[in-house]
C-alpha cells in the first residue's frame, strides 16, 4: 500500500463517527494541526509557533490568499519562466501581471535576471518553487534562498514561497526553505499534503509572516474556512508519526520511478533530446530537438492515449515550443515505459516545422 | 438529536474507511453530488441539470467565483444596504466598489433605487441575498424576483443570487429562487448546506448560468477542488431521502426560537424600539431608539457575556448606529432567554449620545 489511506481513512472514520468536524474550525484553522505544522517547520529548517499559519484549502488557496494579500490589481508578480500553469491563470484572474524570469532546470530562478527587473520596474512580490519546480523540477540551492531573501528584503518585497514538492526530495535530507531565512516577515510559505499524501483532502497552508493577520482575514471572507475533519483527522495522524514513515518509502518510490522515466526517455527519444534529472518533485522537463512542435506531439500522445503537458503552457509569452513536461507516477511499470516508448518513436517521426513544405512534404511519414 | 451528524458522520467514516474521498474531485465537482442539487433544484422553482453546477467550499467561495467570473478590478458591485459585513469585505478585497442600495425589512432591496443606480452608472453585477437576508432577514417577494431578473437581463448585468438561507423557511413552502425567472443564463445561484446541515464541511455550489466554464476554471485555479468525501458522503446523504426530513424539524425548531426571540425583546427592550419578524432565516435585525448606540451596547453586552452584532458593521458607509442584529440558535432556552433580557436592560440604560452631556450627567446611571 503506497499510500495510508487505510490509516488515514480510519483516523477520519473515527471522528466522524464521534461527531467531530462539523463545525466551523475557523481561520487561522485549527489549533492542533497549527501546531503539528509548527512541528514539522524544523524539518524545513525553520522553527515556526503555531501561531504562524493559516490552514488552507491547498497550497493553491494558500498562494490565491498570500497574492491577495500583498499585491493590488494591476501589480506586477515576478514568477519563474516556465511555470506552472495554474499560477499563471491564478495571477490573471486576479488582475495582476506575471513578469516571466528565465528560470534554469538545475538552479530555478535566475536571480540576477531577477535582479535586474527589480531595478527597473515595481514589482508587489515574487512566486517561486523554491524546491523541485513544476515544470522544471529544479532545486534553488540554499544560496540562492538566502541571497533572494536578501535582495526582496533590501526592497521590501515578500516573497510568496510554493514549498509543495519539498517533502519529495531523493537525496539524504529535506533541502531548506526560503523561509528558514526570513528575518522580516516577509516570506509566505505555502505548502500542503496534496503532492505526498491525500490530494482529495485540500489541506494546506500558509505561513504569511508579517501579513498573516490579512490573510486570515481573506480566508474567512473568500471561503469562511477548510473542512474540519480533514484538519483534525490529520492533526492526529501526524501526531502519530504516521506522515514521516510514509514519506521515507514514498521518496524511495517515486526516486526509482524518475529514474526509470529518465533511463526510458534516454533510450527512446530522438537524438538530440534533452531532459532533466531532477532531485526530487515528480515531473520531468523535456527540451526536444529544435523544431518539434509539443503542440503537435500532445495531440498524437493524446490518440495513442498518452496524456503530456506541453511547453507552451508554461508560460503567457511565446516559448517552449519543443518542450514538454513529464509526470512521473509513483510506481513504474511496464505499461508506463511502453507509454514513454511509443512517445519517443511519435516524437521521432513529427515533422520538422523548420523544414520547408516542399522538403516535409517528401520525408513525411 | 436536532442535526443528523450521527448519520452522516457513519455515511462519511464508511467512505472514508472504504478508502474513498482521497483523490481529487476535480471541478465542477462529484457527479453523484451534482445530480443531487439538480434535484433539489425542483424545490427552489428550478429544473437545473447536473451541469449546470460547480460544487464550492460553501456559499461564499460561490459568491466570490461569482463576482470574479463577471466583474473586473474597480467594478461596481450593487448590493443590499444593510449587507452582509463579510460580502462587504470580499467586494473590498477583490478590488470591487460596493454600491449600496437601500433595503427594506420586509421586501429586501428597493427595485426602484436600483433601477436609478443602473440608469446612472455602469454596475458590473448585483448581488442579493434574495431568501431570509442577513442581517434584515427579509424575503423578496416573487414578484420582485422576476422584476429583477427582467431588470438586469435588459441591460446584461449578472445577478448573483445567494441563496444560502432558503431551505429555512417557516411558512407552507420554500421561496422560489431568483434564478428560476433566468432566462438568458444571466444568474449565478449559489448555496451551501452550512446553515442547515454541517458549516464545517464547506459544500457548497453555484449553478452559473452562462459563466459556468469560467468559474469552473477559476476554481480550480483558486483551490483546485472541494474536499472530496463531503462532497461524495453528501451526495449519498441527500439520496437517501435524510435532508428534507432533517429540514422539516429544523425549521419548527428555528421557527419558534425566532418566535420566542421575537417576544423576548419586545417584552425586555426600551419602548421605541422596533425588530424585524423574518418569515425565515436565523437572524433578526433591531432598531433600537434614535441615540442609543449599537457599538456602545455591543461593548457593554461583551462585558456580560453577550455577544450581538451593531449595525455599523452591515455598511461600508455610516449609517444603521442604532441597530443590531440578533441571532437565534436552533432551540431557545432559559439561559438566552436572560441573556436577550440582559441585553434589553444594558439598552435602555444606554445614554441616549443626542442628549447634552450635562444632561446626560444627570440622568445617566
Amino acid at each position: 500500500e503506497l499510500f495510508p489511506w487505510g490509516r488515514l481513512g480510519r483516523i477520519a472514520a473515527g471522528i466522524a463517527r464521534d461527531g467531530g468536524g462539523f463545525t466551523y474550525e475557523l481561520p487561522p484553522g485549527a489549533r492542533s494541526l497549527r501546531r503539528q505544522l509548527a512541528r514539522r517547520s524544523v524539518e524545513w529548517g525553520c522553527a515556526l509557533s503555531p501561531d504562524d499559519f493559516v490552514v488552507t484549502c491547498g497550497a493553491m488557496e494558500a498562494v490565491q490568499l498570500s497574492l491577495l494579500a500583498v499585491a493590488r490589481q494591476g501589480d506586477a508578480v515576478a514568477i519563474e519562466s516556465p511555470a506552472y500553469f495554474g499560477s499563471l491563470q491564478l495571477i490573471e484572474a486576479l488582475g495582476l501581471k506575471a513578469v516571466e524570469i528565465p528560470s534554469g532546470p538545475r538552479d530555478g530562478m535566475e536571480l540576477d535576471a531577477l535582479e535586474r527587473v527589480l531595478k527597473t520596474r515595481r514589482i508587489a512580490a515574487v512566486l517561486v518553487v523554491t524546491n523541485f519546480s513544476n515544470p522544471l523540477g529544479c532545486l534553488m540551492p540554499d544560496a540562492n534562498k538566502e541571497r533572494l531573501v536578501a535582495m526582496l528584503a533590501a526592497r521590501e518585497v515578500p516573497l510568496i514561497e510554493d514549498d509543495l514538492y519539498g517533502d519529495l526530495y531523493f537525496g539524504p535530507s529535506r533541502p531548506r526553505a526560503a523561509k528558514c531565512f526570513d528575518q522580516r516577515g516577509l516570506v509566505l510559505h505555502c505548502g500542503s499534503f496534496s503532492k505526498t499524501l491525500a490530494p482529495g483532502w485540500r489541506i494546506g497552508w500558509v505561513a504569511a509572516g508579517r501579513f498573516r493577520e490579512r490573510v486570515s482575514l481573506l480566508k474567512f471572507a473568500q471561503t469562511i474556512a477548510t473542512a474540519s475533519l480533514q484538519q483534525l483527522a490529520m492533526a492526529e495522524f501526524l501526531a502519530g508519526g504516521h506522515y514521516e514513515r510514509h514519506l521515507r518509502s514514498l521518496r524511495k518510490s517515486v526516486a526509482a520511478t524518475m529514474r526509470s522515466l529518465g533511463d526510458c526517455v534516454a533510450a527512446h527519444f530522438p537524438a538530440g533530446t534533452r531532459a532533466t534529472r531532477p532531485e526530487g518533485g515528480g515531473v520531468m522537463w523535456v527540451e526536444l530537438p529544435a523544431g518539434i512542435s509539443a503542440l503537435r506531439l500532445h495531440d498524437r500522445a493524446l490518440e495513442a492515449g498518452i496524456a503530456i503537458a506541453p511547453g507552451p503552457i508554461f508560460s503567457a509569452r511565446q516559448g517552449y515550443e519543443n518542450c514538454i513536461r513529464l509526470s512521473s507516477g509513483v510506481v513504474w511499470s511496464p505499461r508506463i515505459e511502453a507509454a514513454v516508448a511509443t512517445l519517443g518513436r511519435i516524437a521521432a517521426e513529427l515533422p520538422d516545422r523548420r523544414m520547408p513544405a516542399g522538403r516535409r512534404a517528401i520525408t513525411g511519414s
